[in-house]
C-alpha cells in the first residue's frame, strides 16, 4: 500500500461490560472490532485502565493478515484466566505490532429491547 | 473547492449483516454512506474482511458528483451476483477514485423494536 | 484561545428524516449540533445532497458567541420556507463563517421505542 | 511513552440531560468517559455551553493517573453546589492539565427501554 494506515495504539475511554442480559438472541457484550488491511499478521496487547484500581494489561489477541477480529470483551481472558470485571466503569489502550483499525461496538440487552452503539477508537 | 476534502480510502472495522428482522417498518440493515461534494463521479471499490476466510473485493458502486449514495450492504451484489454473508463478523475498506467522505450506520430490528449506531469511517 | 479549534466545513454523509413518528414523549428527528467556543457569532450555512436530485443550498443558521444551537432538521426551512424533505436518504455539508465544532445526532421513534445514534461530522 | 497522546482539549457538541427515566435498572444520563494514559493525575475543568444563557464553567473532576473517571453529568455539580440543567440542548468543552482521551456517552430510559448512543469527542 505503501502509505501508513491506521495506527498501531489506539484508545477506548468508554468500557462497560454488563452482567445482565434479557435479550431473546443476544446477551450484552462489548467488542475491540479490529482491521488488519496489511499482510502480516499483528500480534494486539490490551490493557484496561479502572477508576478504583490498578490497571490490568494481560489481555492478548491476534488479527492475522487480511482480516478481521471482532474481540469479544465478555470472552477473553488474560493470561491468569481472568475476565473483563462487569458492571464497573473501564476503559481500553489497544496496542499491536502492525498498523491496524480499530473500532468499538456495544450492545446492551439489559432491559429486553437491544441498545447499539458505536465509535472508531482515537488513535495515537 | 481548492482544498483536499475527506480522502479516497476509509476503514470501517465493525460490519454485521444479521439475517433476522423482526421490525415492522424496517429490516435490519448497514449503510455505507458516501457523500461526494465534488463535480465529477466516483468509482467505489468495497473489500470486505472476514475472521475465518479471505477478502472478497468485488462490489462496486458509484457516487456521482454533489451526490449521496447510501450504499445498503443488504443489497450489494458483487460482480458473481452474490450479497455479502450474513451473520458473520466481517470489516471493510472503501476505495474511490475522488476524494469522499464516508460514514457507516446500522440498524438492527432483530428483537423487534430498532437499534441504531454510526460512526465516522476511519480515514487513510 | 490562539490555537485553531475546530473547522468551518464539516461533512455528515447519513442523513435521514423519518416522517413516522410513534413516540410517547418525542418525535423522531436529526439535528446538527454546533458549538462555537469562540467569542464572536458564527453564521451557518447547511448544504443537502441527495440520491436522485441536485443539492440544495439555502438553509441558514445562526450560532452565537460561546453558545451551542442544536440545529433540528425536522424545524429548519430554506429561504423559500421549504422543509427538509422526508424518507430519503440525504447528506450534508455544514459551512460556518467562525471556527465551530459540529456533531450529529439522530433520534428516531418509527417503531414506539426510542434508537439514538450520534457521530462527530468530518471536519475539512 | 515519548510520543503525545491524546489532547488537553476537548469538545463535544451534542449534550442533553433528560429529567425523565422509565428504566428498570438505569436511569436517563451521560457520562464524559475520561482515560489517563499517563502516570501524573489529571485535573480537568467543564465548561458548558447553551443556547439561550450564558456559560458555565464551574464544573471540576479528576482522572488520576493510569486510570479511567466516567464522569456522570447527571452527578457533577459545580463550586455552587448546582447540577447541569436538564431538558436543555447544551454543548460541552473538556480541559485538562495533562493530555487524555475523551468519549461521550448518553444512555436515554425516558421511554421505557434504552437507548445509547457514544461518539469520540473532537479533540483540539
Amino acid at each position: 500500500m505503501g502509505k501508513t494506515i491506521g495506527s498501531k495504539t489506539w484508545f477506548i475511554a468508554d468500557g462497560y461490560y454488563s452482567s445482565i442480559s434479557k435479550g431473546q438472541l443476544f446477551n450484552s457484550h462489548e467488542a475491540i472490532c479490529v482491521l488488519n488491511p496489511g499482510k502480516e499478521d499483528a500480534q494486539i496487547h490490551i490493557t484496561l485502565y479502572f477508576e478504583d484500581r490498578d490497571k490490568i494489561d494481560g489481555f492478548m489477541a491476534q488479527c492475522k493478515g487480511e482480516r478481521t477480529n471482532h474481540i469479544r470483551m465478555d470472552k477473553i481472558r488474560d493470561s491468569n484466566g481472568k475476565g473483563v470485571p462487569m458492571d464497573v466503569p473501564y476503559a481500553m489502550m489497544v496496542e499491536s505490532d502492525r498498523d491496524i483499525i480499530v473500532q468499538y461496538s456495544r450492545m446492551d440487552t439489559s432491559q429486553a429491547e437491544m441498545a447499539l452503539m458505536t465509535t472508531m477508537a482515537h488513535p495515537l
